[in-house]
């Protein structure tokens, strides 16, 4: 095995790759639950911020900037661990939080299932939480 | 709300949005347990052979070809339900799975968590459960 390759693996030095575009795949997780609740990206920057703030915070990329998760919705993200999978390439956030996190008013953004007899329709698999118009107005 | 974004957020459609590089990310989660095993790469080949065998099949980005989960180790991983996000553009799979799914020899790529009161340094929070030198010199 390269030295490097091991180094990553099996080592316990916190050396997070991002990729070309200088990001890095975060999947926030329920501590409660384990509901996965989203997936987004972070730079170096809200990597850090999250570190250091104890709130999950993202890199938008369609918005390119930082974004603070619940700065408009209200719906923050309390990290509780912070886990790095085997080549440091993914980040999986263990939060806690209340109802809601998904923008469309679900507590999860995985609200639909891939339907097993019709694989090209989805199922709705949980109920809105609270009504996106209302959080995002303010 | 655009016509399209809220086709893709509201509807029943399943419409996968693949990157520039014709990839979606893919998350697997036991689905007895709720971990999160692994997250990879799937292209539309991929997704396609996932949903049609019933068993996990990924894209490889440093082989550049398809990848059934535990071609080589045995550790192979049982659909039980796919799920999208909101935008589509990102893959859950809960997955019935038999011990070591990570390559390393644990059950899941995520076994290390950042250290709280040292953000540099990785703490190991999982035991391996097999051995990979055994499981992959096949």
């Amino acid at each position: 095995m390269p030295a490097d390759k091991k180094r990553f693996e099996e080592g316990d030095d916190f050396a997070p790759r991002f990729d070309a575009n200088g990001l890095i795949t975060a999947v926030a997780q329920d501590a409660k639950t384990g509901e996965i609740l989203m997936v987004a990206h972070m730079n170096q920057e809200a990597l850090k911020q999250t570190i250091k703030t104890g709130l999950a915070t993202y890199y938008s990329r369609s918005r390119k900037k930082l974004w603070k998760k619940g700065e408009q919705s209200g719906h923050i993200q309390k990290v509780e661990r912070i886990l790095i999978d085997c080549d440091q390439d993914c980040i999986v956030l263990k939060v806690s939080v209340d109802a809601g996190q998904c923008h469309v008013g679900y507590d999860s953004c995985f609200y639909r299932a891939v339907e097993s007899n019709n694989p090209r329709k989805l199922r709705f698999i949980a109920q809105k939480s609270y009504d996106p118009n209302e959080s995002y107005k303010k």
